[in-house]
């Protein structure tokens, strides 16, 4: 038997910029054209964008092969759609110097990122976040996913996007419900960066809930700043960048539990919720946190208690189904102290009993 | 407007094992799971290969999830098949931690990379190719990619396998054809990069014929070499590695003209002989070299010569949309020597006038 090895070069380090305003969207267009004048551009969109009038603010009138996903959101994101995207980039001849432009919320952005993944064997992608989900959090750091037939995200690649443009005024046109739940993200990534960002949000939570544009370009600037360090760490979730799971293991199994009645960020706030009451237990938290945080939440009219029709039991087996469980239990991620991870010999995701999470998840049972 | 950037970190330079032997086959489990012991293997392969008794020898009785390809072959290497195989993978209750083990040809291999490409954004693919054209080509170089309903290789990535076993036995249950076939991928690596090579591959034909594996081995050895070496010094096509396109702009061309009644390996045979005469044309010939080329490749009974059904004027056409055509007309690669590209101004893919090429293909239609 002979052996040789291939090298594999690496890669070369890039970046991508984040450009961060109000109003870009009129102008953005021909930014776009000089940025990455030799491709030819691909809009992704889907139809309520398309309503509120943003891809009509885009292109200015211009042509532009496009997609636009219908019916919006969750119930698009599978395969189907990341494949009807790619064959409608070949009806439209377009080839290997494509430019997928994702304009929309982080449904699109992450069938619009998945097909530029699969496309001719990957193809750049630009996000245009259009609600505060994505602006503070799908839009940067490269995960795509779509859900298949059988279960969620279930297809995915790592496909980091060209460049960011947040347009912090296409906001104004997002439903109250979907504006407040996006935010919660905002207050995950305080949580456990930087206190004075949480304190920030405190402070500014009238202005934030009028959608103030000066205080969404601070809070987008914070957002991806924070989550910009992490990736920067850990590009590929080997460990600190776990942290920005922060209330989510929990918060995904609440998410299942309600079959997708609740949007993710309100699933989430619940997970954090969670979480800060496993702080408690564990003696992690600092006296008045849990209600801090409980008392900004419900500020933002997310629920912090378990819903009527949500079994303990059941979260507790769907915390056993996973996707990141290891012999059937998933590790959570805490908080020492607010604007700090617990990280106990440099693990930022952390062993927590299955009595811990029974007791926590059956006096939230009890407690609603 | 602020200005943020994003930092992505170059990944990590790696390197993968290529091993080649005969009779690997019967003791390649054990090894595999030594060598990926946490990983959970999931097989794809194809019905012929399985007819053939490969699955059965690799497996030696042992229990495993897997995938048959059917009907195999060029026809099934579409989105839908490896939609199918991640879907198959998530009904075994796999998950990040899954090994895709691809056993088959070249299809096999292109399937089952992508699938464990975009499965949950990417799982290790081992390759243990099963035809003279995968263990020559298509095995190593980490392209993936299958058909959509509209062209070729529509869905693809770049994904490296993380392992590959060579067993030269495997391919004794071949058929004639496609055996042949896929020796062309050979005499391409040879006249490209190594002469020597090339005469060796003269000397050894009968060997070669009667599928001796010494001489299997060897070549083997010769074409990882090579393809190896392309790829290091450019793993993304940016300029060297289409090097290894030689033969393939008429090839494909000729291949498409034919529906594909030609195999991948017959069509490129063509395409070798159009782009000998285009260098005649150019002055790039030393005397006796396309009629040493064609020798060799008759002796592997692959056509030189154009099928009677096939139009000079219909493979203009097509050359003029192909998918690497800029301004509608594509660049070749060609050699100044055998073994050796023609690069001027370090460029390895070049203008040739549409009046050369028309002129050849004209000949070549003349001369059937
Ligand atoms: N890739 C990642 O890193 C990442 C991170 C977090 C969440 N996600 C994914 O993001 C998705 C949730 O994101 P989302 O909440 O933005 O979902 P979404 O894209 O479905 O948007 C929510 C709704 O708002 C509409 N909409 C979007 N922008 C609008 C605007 N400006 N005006 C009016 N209506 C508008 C949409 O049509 C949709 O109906 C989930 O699928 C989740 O899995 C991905
Ligand atoms: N990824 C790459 O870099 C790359 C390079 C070149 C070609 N390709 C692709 O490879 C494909 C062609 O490869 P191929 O010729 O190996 O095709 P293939 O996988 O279809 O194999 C050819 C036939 O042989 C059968 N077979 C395979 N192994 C056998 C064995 N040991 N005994 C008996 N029968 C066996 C198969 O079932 C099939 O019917 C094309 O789709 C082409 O696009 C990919």
């Amino acid at each position: 038997m002979h052996e040789l090895e291939v090298k594999v070069p690496a890669a070369q380090p890039g970046s991508y910029r984040v450009a961060i305003g109000t109003g870009l969207l009129p102008g953005l267009w021909p930014q776009i054209k000089a940025a990455f004048g030799h491709r030819r551009p691909f809009v992704v969109t889907d139809a309520n964008v398309v309503s509120a009038g943003h891809l009509d603010t885009l292109l200015g009138g211009r042509p532009a092969p496009q997609f636009v996903i219908d019916p919006p959101g969750e119930g698009s994101k599978n395969i189907t759609t990341a494949v009807a995207i790619v064959e409608a980039m070949e009806k439209a001849y377009l080839g290997r110097d494509t430019l997928v432009v994702a304009l929309g919320g982080g449904t699109v952005g992450d069938m619009a990122g998945f097909a530029a993944a699969i496309f001719k064997r990957g193809v750049p992608v630009v996000q245009i976040p259009t609600t505060t989900l994505a602006q503070a959090d799908s839009a940067i750091g490269g995960k795509t996913g779509v859900d298949s037939s059988v279960s969620k995200n279930a297809f995915g690649a790592f496909w980091h996007p060209a460049a960011v443009y947040i347009d912090v005024a296409a906001v104004q046109t997002l439903d109250e419900r979907q504006y407040r739940s996006g935010l919660v993200e905002s207050v995950k990534h305080a949580m456990i960066a930087d206190a004075d960002y949480f304190e920030f949000i405190e402070q500014q939570m009238d202005a934030l809930l009028a959608r103030r544009t000066d205080v969404l370009e601070t809070l987008a600037r914070f957002n991806c700043t924070i989550k910009g360090r992490v990736i920067e760490a850990d590009p590929d979730e080997r460990n600190q960048r776990r942290m920005l799971n922060y209330g989510h293991t929990i918060g995904h199994a609440v998410e299942s539990a309600s079959n997708y009645r609740l949007l993710h960020g309100e699933a989430i706030a619940i997970g954090i919720i969670a979480a800060g009451r496993i702080e408690v237990e564990m003696g992690l938290s600092e006296p008045g946190r849990l209600e801090r945080v409980t008392a900004l939440l419900e500020r933002l009219d997310a629920p912090t208690k378990l819903s009527a029709d949500m079994d303990d039991k059941q979260l507790i087996d769907l915390l056993r189904h996973d996707k990141k469980a290891v012999d059937q239990w998933p590790r959570f991620v805490l908080l020492d102290r607010l604007g700090h991870v617990h990280c106990p010999d440099g693990q930022y995701a952390i062993d927590v009993g299955r009595s811990i999470v029974e007791k926590v998840l059956g006096a939230m049972a009890n407690d609603r």
